[in-house]
């Protein structure tokens, strides 16, 4: 019963239930799915779900399931399995398919390659709008697979099977079967190369606002469509991952096992671990200064966290508008400049407020001079280094988001310990 | 020559070569476009830079602008405008527009009204794919504004205005003239309430792969059409707004002047200085230890900074997995009580790292014992409130994003100085 039920259900929801089910459950809910196993649900979960999920299929079973799918859901679903599993599915495709995902296989991750299907609307030039709807309705009735399962544009080809132009299906519509298409077609449309990375592809889909979008080879020939479904799980991936790498997780590891997600955490845990030490010794310096007075160590940690906190605000902010491109070459001299004066002049707000706590607390206006002075220094360079960091990896070509934290939150400790039991220690002994 | 070239690019790019440039090229700019000024550019940009525009501009020539534009853009580009400008632009719009507008502005804001276009195409459900078509050449012909610039859904209504279901344009072009709606329109659709909120609208676009959805009223009668383009922005807009408020940012504030910045980041600062000071009065408790044993003020801030970051990226992968519902009551017990384990797993390999180079450096096995316990307790810790905080504020319908690092970060660092030196002072004393 439950398994009839199930077989009604859309396939995103299907995977949305195994996501909410325990291992356990998982396995007696895909034992119920496996007669009539639609491989569409597999595109639906999280990476971490797909393998495990597969290990309980069959290769067969699972490669009759694929074979069904549009080229891109066929290679999304393939690309991130174990390679056992992998090469399993692909040897029990029909050969068609099997040429058309390895070749998508060959394309690098996250490309637009990658993204796309196989199965796309051409056209000739010269056709009228009457000859196009005749050849949708002839192929229906005859080759259900010669046409995607949805499309949105009709791509004009020129003889050598390049794309000329773009006809979305509404202004299909409204024209009379005599219009020809050469006089209805968008002429101004982005098409990608298949070696183009995904997130490029999902810039330009939002940038003008496309459902979809041709994919070329060198020569300019039509070889695939990205369609706008998977453009949003891009959109949500790439954020999700900046999101995930800032705050020091490789991976999304919801649904991974506490020994598995313990390794993955680990690494940038020991990063943490030498940058604290490097803070540490910078402590270290100054111990005959704390022996002297104790106070010092007991509002230090305060320099450091302001900073830290400070600086990953402006942190936060260019490594997003890196990744939205609103952040580049042009402006970068200009947001730099602009958040080292927000750190700095918190950083006096700052130094007003916790020099004043200071001074009241160890009634000693000198610990609150030094508190003041470490505080403004520190939080400037929060907000230079918040912004400068990410945008020099950036130019190197490095993932602002993997590495910015470690060294921003080195120089706040760094300098804030520095500044405070520096200045203390020619102020106050 | 400038002008003439700009006004053959799509807004999109316009949009961004403003963001690009500094507040005097944009005046220049916005001088240069003023002649025929494509509204649409204003929904393409940052809502920042709207305002700025927008004053750049004559409220008569605005509202000419905007009253080109289908209603979702138009509500879109006004919703967010201060008061007057909205106000003189509303006034200036012709009495249709500006009543469909402003009932567009009665929806709560992130909500499917706001986002909905009140153009669309519904036809009642004996219609033909042949009448349907000869009613969509006859409205382009004659009354071009009763279409959508786009669509890609018809969908179908019965006599109440009540939506029965939708077809696709691409089933409707491979369908024969004679064919019913009735008979190739999909029954299982997923429609939205005018006050549901964005989030949830995104949500189902991606789960079920949608490109347009209808919105409905209480009695279920279609009153607008929600398109993927707009919610690829909502997508965007919403991961973002996690991504900064975790960064303790409040909205993207890369073009706002020195001054705005430094007060819209002032408040998180404050809180991170009442967090701060807390950990210090904990400090402060265990004075007397720090004066004997100065080697705890040097080691104390590593147990802090381990606990923090272990929570953090706990934290990072609860509050995203919130967002996208893979985190709910179905499986909180579970990921916290994983976290809980990560945590102390990792714990207890950094308890014998840090013990061992803490022993090393200081020359006493004792104090490696001290920041081992110290760690496995506080990481253990992060581990726990790291997940339960997010899942708890979620629960009381508080945004995790926004609170979940205060109170998390205060866990960790008084949890770390109180174990780190309350053990010493038993331990070492
Ligand atoms: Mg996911
Ligand atoms: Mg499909
Ligand atoms: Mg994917
Ligand atoms: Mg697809
Ligand atoms: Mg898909
Ligand atoms: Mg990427
Ligand atoms: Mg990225
Ligand atoms: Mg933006
Ligand atoms: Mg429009
Ligand atoms: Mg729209
Ligand atoms: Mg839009
Ligand atoms: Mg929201
Ligand atoms: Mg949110």
């Amino acid at each position: 019963v439950v398994a009839a039920l199930l077989a009604d259900w859309h396939a995103g929801d299907v995977a949305h239930l195994l996501e909410q089910s325990d291992a356990e459950e998982r396995e007696r809910l895909v034992a119920l799915l496996r007669p009539s196993f639609d491989a569409e649900i597999l595109a639906y979960l999280p990476l971490d779900l797909r393998d495990e999920v597969v290990s309980l299929l069959n290769p067969k079973e699972l490669a009759a399931a694929v074979a069904e799918l549009d080229t891109d859901d066929a290679v999304d679903v393939i690309q991130d399995l174990d390679d056992g599993a992998r090469q399993a599915i692909l040897e029990n495709l029909p050969a068609e398919t099997r040429a058309l995902v390895e070749e998508g296989l060959t394309f690098p991750e996250s490309s637009a390659g990658r993204l796309m299907s196989r199965e796309f609307v051409s056209v000739p030039q010269f056709w009228t709008v009457g000859r196009l709807l005749d050849y949708l309705r002839a192929a229906a009735g005859t080759d259900e697979s010669a046409l995607p399962e949805q499309f949105y544009d009709i791509f004009v080809v020129d003889p050598m099977h390049r794309v000329i132009g773009a006809v979305p299906l509404s202004r299909v519509m409204r024209s009379k079967r005599t219009v020809r298409l050469m006089d209805i077609l968008t002429k101004d449309i982005h098409s990608f190369s298949a070696t183009a990375d995904q997130e490029e592809v999902a810039r330009s889909f939002r940038r003008y606002g496309l459902v979809s979008a041709p994919v070329v080879d060198k020569a300019g020939r039509l070889i695939g469509v990205v369609t706008v479904d998977d453009v949003v799980d891009v959109i949500e991936e790439e954020a999700e991952e900046d999101m995930l790498r800032l705050g020091g997780v490789g991976e999304g590891d919801l649904y991974r096992a506490v020994l598995d997600t313990t390794k993955s955490r680990f690494s940038w845990l020991a990063v943490n671990l030498v940058t604290a030490i490097v803070a540490s010794v910078v402590i270290g310096f100054f111990e005959t200064t704390i022996a002297q007075v104790v106070a010092l160590a007991v509002l230090m940690p305060i320099v450091a966290s302001m900073g830290g906190n400070a600086g990953t605000q402006t942190l936060t902010v260019a490594v997003r508008a890196l990744a939205t491109r609103e952040l580049s070459e042009a402006n970068a001299a200009r947001v730099i400049g602009k958040e080292m004066l927000v750190g700095t002049a918190n950083g006096v707000l700052f130094a007003v407020l916790a020099g004043g706590i200071a001074c009241l607390w160890f009634r000693d206006p000198l610990i609150g001079l030094v508190i003041g002075i470490a505080m403004i220094v520190n939080m400037m360079c929060a907000g230079l280094f918040g912004a400068l960091i990410p945008f020099a990896l950036h130019r190197m070509k490095i993932d602002p988001a993997v590495a910015s934290s470690v060294f921003l939150t080195t120089v706040t400790d760094v300098v804030g310990f520095l500044a405070f039991l520096g200045l203390a220690s020619l102020i106050l002994l």
